[in-house]
């Protein structure tokens, strides 16, 4: 099956067709074990969302991901801690001729939070770059790191400061950190160039 | 101050050079009164988030999110709740030519919780439709009926269940029922044809 465009691919009109009676459909070379109705089922990774256009975040992918990922045709990954891949994500990344860009940010926790401003600053550059669209931005759990860079990116973006907390909230969930929130709202944008992205 | 795109516009110059002594700058005219900086601030809606190239979600817009909404471009705005809009959100509408497909669904409590498929099925075909992009999806607090939409449009993309519920989940919180999610479970997308929004 091809697999294009976010979460794309057509139905296919004989998988519809098909009948509990007749044979079931032969089983998709080079993806996963999830099926529905005979069907290959994209597996987002944990905390997926698309953030604006061309950029995704998510938290850290799984073999399970990587036929949802290929099918967003990234052209870059943006990897937020220090820890190496493991090797079916790097071959994942070279054979589809996807950029890598790791920013190693610690992910301590609290009280010992200390999310580095200079590292976000570069990062955030990163995703600034249309060039490097579509582009997953990526942590462990897409909590502290991601929400961090996304919600520096809405600073830029002029969003108000409650809807970013609001937006930070919404993946942190009950792991938010008021130590995270005080970092976005301390960092200064204006340094930063943003026209919105297309 | 030109606004265009999702959460468009590009920072001032002249206003990031504005220092405390010098008079603060003018109000732009017609925009809230949200600033930072001197600089107007967008306001995105309670739950507002992209789900996918030209389609967003949210819960229902008030008078304080206009000029972000206007910054998305929208060509049409799919409402699910069965109450008339306010004044100002209907001036918006025309002022911008944005078409109002307004599916109205009872806001239901546990245990009454009685989504319709029928217009359900016909709100999908709206989204799928991408003349009708970019469109933005609400309904009351952006959690259930929007949640429930948003989760077929999700099935008929391939999404496991897993990661719909992940998804459903992350915008309904605490409230969160058992209800829509069997009923996005039992939706049948096999009569729907999609192929990715771009």
């Amino acid at each position: 099956m091809k697999v294009d465009g976010f979460g794309g691919g057509e139905i296919c009109a004989a998988e519809e067709e098909a009948t509990p009676t007749e044979n079931p459909p032969a089983p998709v070379i080079g993806t996963e074990e999830n099926e529905r109705d005979g069907e290959e089922l994209f597996v987002p990774p944990l905390n997926f969302a698309m953030v604006d256009n061309g950029v995704f975040r998510s938290g850290f992918p799984e073999s399970a991901n990587l036929s949802f990922l290929q099918s967003l045709g990234l052209r870059s990954v943006l990897y937020l801690c220090p820890e190496p891949y493991p090797d079916p994500i790097n071959e994942f990344l070279k054979a589809n001729e996807i950029r890598l860009f790791q920013f190693p940010i610690d992910g301590c926790k609290e009280p010992f939070v200390n999310i580095p401003e200079e590292t976000i600053r570069e990062a955030l550059q990163v995703v600034l770059d249309a060039r490097n669209h579509p582009i997953l931005i990526h942590c462990k759990r897409g909590k502290h790191r991601t929400g961090c860079l996304v919600g520096c990116l809405r600073k830029l973006q002029k969003w108000c400061l409650s809807s970013i907390f609001d937006e930070y909230q919404r993946f942190a969930g009950a792991k938010a950190r008021v130590s995270d929130q005080r970092f976005m709202e301390l960092f200064d944008v204006s340094s930063f160039k943003y026209t919105s992205f297309s």
